[in-house]
């Protein structure tokens, strides 16, 4: 039998199943200046250890994308190694902050499977969580992918679809332990703007654009141990159209975020990812815009909580805030990507 | 009100205005892991923790080029985000070592403002100081930069330009606490040329050619949390010529001193910058070349000290040592960098 | 005298002299994480600490081909600044683990020199050694390179050509103190291939291909401060045919061997380098394959170890095994490496 791994194909879940996924991966400062460097994000709660222990923390956390992406590569290998397409996130929460040098593990259960009707096809979907070296859960998200069938004509079990919250509710975001802005300094942070300060339906123009190179695509994802070859194999890409390396969908999301901090200074600590797609696929030459509205509010006490859309574009400005109608959206936009941060309030 | 940062205009500036920049910035290991992968520097000084103790100090401090740039990189959003040129250094001293693990911030206070007749832009001078976490200042510098004003027919303050020093003077150079090159290990660091090897006046090419490329442009700017449009976005650069990113001019700076270790291997550790000039626009895909002229030397006490001028070109090499004449620099020269670097003295 | 280095040429090598190579250099975290985004190297024992404790070592040490390549990268300047070739690589050992916070010093003293019947280059033999802060050598490999003379009409010295060893023999590996695999977690590792599980001579296609980008080239070969000019130079490169620049060969290796984890899950630690050779040349855009051979097995006591031989190529799959016919490679593949890895056994 072949040592090399082919990945699971569509016909190798099965509802309830559980798995461990390789590589355990310790986060360090290294991590840390790889991510600046790749994507320039300003928000002063990741970047310096002083800021942070002044809103109560021991020392600058990692970006919980950070975080997101180390878990997600680790699923790659076992879950969409055989992927036609990432179709969605929903329901993912940030349990507990990671520092440099925590370990992080990854387990997924198989909560959802059904078979396309070209039955060439199905639609899997997982919970994953990622686990530190405490064995505690620091972040859990549900993604769901359309993998191939090793043999079209393979039975199909039982159709199951999970029914998801449209949104993660306020009350189930979880502030990091000892987390205090009752000392927020926002002239450090680069910004005035307060929790109160956002109204419900607001839209950002985030105005800059970051162009991304192949290089950097590929660094970004390696990075997080993501071996996808569509990320990689230029070879094998080069084939047939649109003959390139597709851009790894955390690459837009990173970009797209740390784009936000013009406008969104002090709402750099994401709580929860709601939902998101990668509407069309990104290629590396393009320019990423970005805008966001904010859907929701609430307030968590310790501080408050924006509920945030944040929209990518590829060599498109963003300025009038390019949209979906009826659910179509323009080739230009790229992500839309829903998600809880905390914000300081003005107190 | 627009939550999107506009950046200053020249009207915004007032003369002994005081601006605190955001982002603070933890300095790591990570960060001097990149600036090794990025340029390529061989001072022992910064690249071993036993070679640095051997010096009398408790471990490599960073290159003083990395503290310049975290610092310069913080002011970016503040100074010259409306900049239609930078166009110099002035006074630049390096006034304590930075350690991995420290934290920096950057405050600049206005000390020049003067309307050009056009009456679309102005002069600004500032003088930044970096701080660390304890409040000491470890670097001072002034720049200035031509900015836009927002509406030209607007009143213009009384012009102010500072009188600068043609040169940090020798005695004003602050040799980092506790150094000491009595035990310099002149095999270990490369190079047997001390302080006394030096001549007034000499000149010399230090003929390897480096090439820049667009994502390492990128990653080295964004790596300080330096967002200036220009070197990003490249959706808006291609709409008129050169239609090219413009490369940061610390990498020229940081690739050129990189390179002048063959021939400089113990001078590696910049006291001062004394004047600076981006001469022409650098773009990536060009290989920088670079020569050094001894300008003055000065005996510090633990330590020698040389005046150096940096030149860089590029895709030229610099075995004929290209200059300006009478003030005017060939198309191929980039860079010409006035600087004071500590030396081992020979004892 | 000019300040800058030439570099050695082949009259400039004698019997037995010894090199003490410049610059010393700490291992950081930051060289981790930039390693694992050049290359996205799964291997457990590498990528976390908790794991690295689990089989009895107080940290994760980094690759031993971060080591190779920080040790290989001082001795450019001293050995190969002159090399028209990169000959061979034999008898390499390594002998202690490196954990970051090392500082690696290198050393070479000169077995071999034979001038060449055109009398314009010669073959240098050199051994290398890395040394820790402790004085400790971690690891020690032969490499011969063919070197230009400064003066074709130079008296050559007597030739001397060493006797290397076809491959380290089995009872000379040094398996780092405190490993054990006793409570190898092979789920967490990423497969369950045990020593047990490898037949001599069979043969294991790593399937993916890996695109490198010369932005990517640059960054691993800078890190380790190796500054050949071949790697850089563009300006100069471009003159002539290829007109590109070289891809640095340790590039090819640790991307084929982080390709070679799709079959050698457990097989990460590298305890020795029998042989190796740069086939082809590489340069940046292609994509890298890679297959293995087991050449032959042994039982270390603590853990198993495979002989493996690591065929790596550009733009050309692997399935069917591309492999030399009577010593002559195929355009396509561009290195034949022979190491023994260090495998659990299943016990």
């Amino acid at each position: 039998m072949s040592k090399t791994d082919p990945g699971n194909y569509f016909e190798d879940f099965r509802p309830g199943q559980v798995i461990d996924h390789a590589t355990p991966r310790t986060v360090t400062a290294g991590d840390v200046a790889l991510y600046t460097a790749l994507y320039g994000p300003r928000f002063a709660l990741f970047s310096s250890d002083e800021f942070a222990r002044s809103c109560g923390l021991p020392a600058a956390p990692v970006d919980p994308l950070i975080a997101f992406h180390t878990v997600f590569g680790k699923t790659v290998a076992d879950i969409s190694l055989n992927a036609v397409a990432n179709l969605g996130y929903a329901e993912g929460l940030f349990l507990a902050p990671v520092y440099p040098g925590d370990t992080l593990t990854a387990v997924s259960e198989v909560i959802g499977l059904k078979e396309n009707s070209n039955r060439r096809t199905g639609v899997v979907h997982v919970r994953t969580t990622g686990v530190n070296q405490r064995g505690v859960a620091v972040l859990s998200y549900v993604r769901w992918v359309m993998v191939r069938k090793r043999d079209p004509a393979a039975a199909a079990p039982e159709p199951v679809v999970p029914i998801l919250a449209e949104a993660v509710t306020a009350r189930d975001l979880v502030v990091p332990p000892g987390l205090s802005f009752a000392k927020y300094d926002f002239a450090l942070a680069g910004a005035a703007h307060a929790y109160e300060d956002y109204a419900l339906g607001e839209r950002i123009d985030h105005v800059d654009g970051m162009a991304v190179e192949e290089a950097e695509a590929q660094l970004a994802t390696r990075l997080w141990q993501n071996t996808a070859k569509v990320h990689f194999n230029q070879f094998e890409r080069g084939k047939e159209p649109p003959g390139r390396r597709l851009v790894y969908g955390g690459v837009v999301i990173s970009t797209a975020k740390a784009l936000s901090f013009n406008g969104l200074q002090n709402a750099g600590l994401v709580l929860a990812i709601n939902g998101g797609r990668h509407v069309n696929p990104f290629f590396a030459g393009g320019t990423v815009f970005a805008w966001s509205q904010v859907l929701d509010k609430a307030d968590l006490g310790p501080c408050g909580a924006l509920r945030l859309r944040l929209v990518a574009t590829q060599d498109r400005v963003c300025d009038d805030f390019p949209d979906h109608e009826d659910g179509t959206y323009p080739p230009a936009v790229i992500l839309d990507l829903d998600y809880w941060a905390a914000v300081p309030k003005r107190g």
